[in-house]
């Protein structure tokens, strides 16, 4: 059994923003050589997601726009006890539940075994500063 | 390591609906001849899910009604962007990110390792058409 | 490939709660041996959870707090179809669902790989009995 670790640096200059992150998991792959396997990606830190939908703008928007619903932002520390640590990003970590930490994607003859649509996004909740996002990837 | 993959089709009549994937999931295991080891299964498709949870109609009737709640189904533009696209599924994409896209499940002495009542689903939330569901597993 | 099965057991006075499971499976890797690798941890249940956060008592309560505006607890066999089996508990499986089953998370040089603050939690959301949560370990 191989494997191979890696990680990935991502600074959004916004608070909430989606990254694609399916060229680098497939340059990860590539370097890895293992052609057969699982790879794990997941967030590294608690107030940003890894997981897989479409790369389709309009559909970020709604994202956002949704998760803004679910679970407001709101830096005081009557809606969110949280905030009463001297942060203001609880929203940030409910909005990373709904979302989730990690994809596991097949490893299937070199390749990321995947529908037609499928692409892996890092999604951030509170950004402005470097976050890393861990490749694992195990198999032969 | 041995590895193992397969793909399910599923085509369901209606746009939503759950579908037990125990049987199939189990099946693909024992033609694995995989004994100890980890079991992918995911939705290769990004407007439904797999996920882990009891096989109870009155419950998949209660996760269908939450679901519209928190994500509810609009064909307009104005609701979703991503509907602009001259789709109208954006609700399903929202849907599937509540229910997950995949499962990961230990392979223990050549078994699907479950507690008493856990069961793997499909969720479809655009249905109507064929999809596929992928079977990963590795292991000895 | 080695593999290595482990069940904690966990019973929370109280119907909701949360619990840091991170030591537990820190040492179950020990007792394991595997240096690198994936380590599954879910829950065996289908009304609690497996989720990686934060270690912060206010953030707990505000997960509470969210969960109970999302998916509130209601007995009456009109709120919840599930409920008409006699339980009590559907909105236990929804919430269930928001938080998630199991993570998966990588084994680097004989540690969990985690960035700073990730945490793993048992989120109980229908206790009061024993519960278990599966670990299973592969690598080498």
């Amino acid at each position: 059994m191989k494997s191979f670790r890696k990680t990935l640096t991502i600074h959004t200059p916004e608070r909430r923003a989606f990254v694609n992150l399916t060229p680098k998991v497939e340059a990860a792959l590539r370097e890895s050589g293992i052609r057969e396997g699982l790879c794990l990606v997941n967030s590294m830190h608690i107030t940003s997601s890894v997981f897989v939908n479409d790369d389709e703008r309009g559909l970020h928007h709604d994202f956002g726009a949704w998760l803004e619903r679910l679970a407001p932002f709101d830096p005081s520390t009557e809606a969110y006890w949280h905030n009463r640590t001297g942060e203001e990003n609880a929203d940030a970590h409910l909005k990373r539940q709904i979302m989730g930490r990690e994809v596991v994607v097949a490893v299937t003859e070199g390749e990321l075994d995947f529908g037609p649509w499928e692409q892996i996004f890092y999604g951030e909740f509170d950004g402005r500063r470097d976050k890393r996002v861990l490749v694992k990837i195990i198999g032969e």
